[in-house]
């Protein structure tokens, strides 16, 4: 079990508020999740949270990070969490339990990215192009915005209530591998760059590598196709004379 | 359901942080429970937790009380919440799961009373000897205890949990349409042509288009991603300047 945790990596999008960085840290901690990440936090609340009384080893071993795209980087699958709102229909969207179940499956072959997003806005679009998947907390219609420690508490009780249930899964029967996200976002760029170069997408259209982004994700590549897919497009970019931009 | 968590009473003994009430509240409010009780609470916090912004009505109805006792006097099943040290080894204890299965049996029958204890020292055994058996949260040996706010939302999670899970199905996640196998073959014959024009395949080699026809199958795309994705390479085929053949 612990093995398993050790591949989940809690993603702080923007926390506004120490108080709910330092309870996000109390509730993994319970919970036995040690790897925390944050996104752009508030610079104060993150000290703030870090210099806390009784804050705990694993806030002061959190990673900052400038954007979603750097933190989730190493991860295989990437799930943003939700109160449902208009936003996030463009992603499958699971009830927390289901969600936990296909999380399990995951974290046994690689990082696991879970982000929550911040107090006041959630996760925003650009956030949400990174997911492969949402989740959202049972949460009743007319309130259905949870305080961000409770959230990370709930999910992570969840993540480790059904841990039994996953390791019923019948073995012999394996997962793909599924690329890094990093590998994804390659491939993202890459025939971003191609469909620009082909004319299909005009230069600096920002909601085409959003849509881009997901459209990639949802193809369910495993690592070796996503391997190969690269090096096509980057043939065929080649060809239509674009270039890799070499900072991506 | 709604009739049933009626009968829930959230009690918080002793609760001295009025951040805590504040956010024991909301997560009841989160999961549509109302009755919220407090046992002596610090006086300070409790109207500070009651005037603060966004306090809910939920808040302002709540119920004051001098002792457990008073508190629970009208309930037919009294448990109370632990992170299971010594002391509540006189009671029957059971994971908060197996807890929440018999509390839901016991709400459609008449008031339960779930109780919480003080952020500093849980419950004492004064309090805990009105409560019927003890449940605690999964959380790791070494680090138990729970923040108040936090225990309440997992706590109530589980209850809502296993209530919602005969009906399933989130709205708005549909299985996707995957696209015909013409779609596919014409999906499979664009890419073949856009990958000869780039050099990437040699003209005439066979086994390139068979492996290309499995590689597009693995993609698990939808009909709609499968149109995109045709559009897409037509676009860039017509810029490599490759024509598509007209058999196909």
């Amino acid at each position: 079990m612990t093995a398993d945790l050790d591949n989940l990596r809690v993603v702080l999008v923007a926390a506004r508020n120490p108080l709910n960085i330092g309870a996000a840290a109390r509730a993994m901690s319970n919970f036995g999740v040690r790897r925390l990440r944050v996104v752009n936090p508030y610079d104060v609340a993150f000290r703030e949270a870090r210099s806390a009384v009784g804050a705990s080893s694993l806030l002061a071993e959190a990673e900052e990070y400038k954007d979603v795209a750097d933190a989730v980087e190493d991860c295989r699958l990437v799930v943003g969490t939700t109160a449902a709102t208009r936003r996030e229909l463009q992603h499958r969207l699971l009830r927390l339990d289901a969600g936990a179940r296909e999380i399990k499956q995951q974290i046994k072959t690689g990082p696991v990215a879970l982000l929550f997003g911040s107090e006041r806005y959630g996760l925003l679009n650009d956030e949400l192009s990174h997911c492969h998947w949402v989740m959202r907390i049972p949460t009743r219609e007319g309130h259905a915005s949870m305080n961000l420690g409770q959230a990370v508490a709930v999910s992570l009780y969840e993540l480790v209530r059904s841990q039994k249930a996953a390791a019923k899964v019948v073995p012999g029967k394996k997962e793909p591998t599924p690329p890094t996200v990093g590998e994804m976002e390659r491939l993202t760029q890459v025939t971003l760059q191609v469909l620009r170069a082909s004319g299909y997408v005009k230069p600096r259209v920002i909601a085409a590598e959003e849509k881009l982004r997901r459209f990639v994700r949802r193809m369910k590549l495993n690592a070796n196709d996503a391997e190969v897919w690269l090096g096509m497009l980057r043939q065929i970019a080649w060809k239509l004379g674009a270039n890799e931009k070499s900072d991506k």
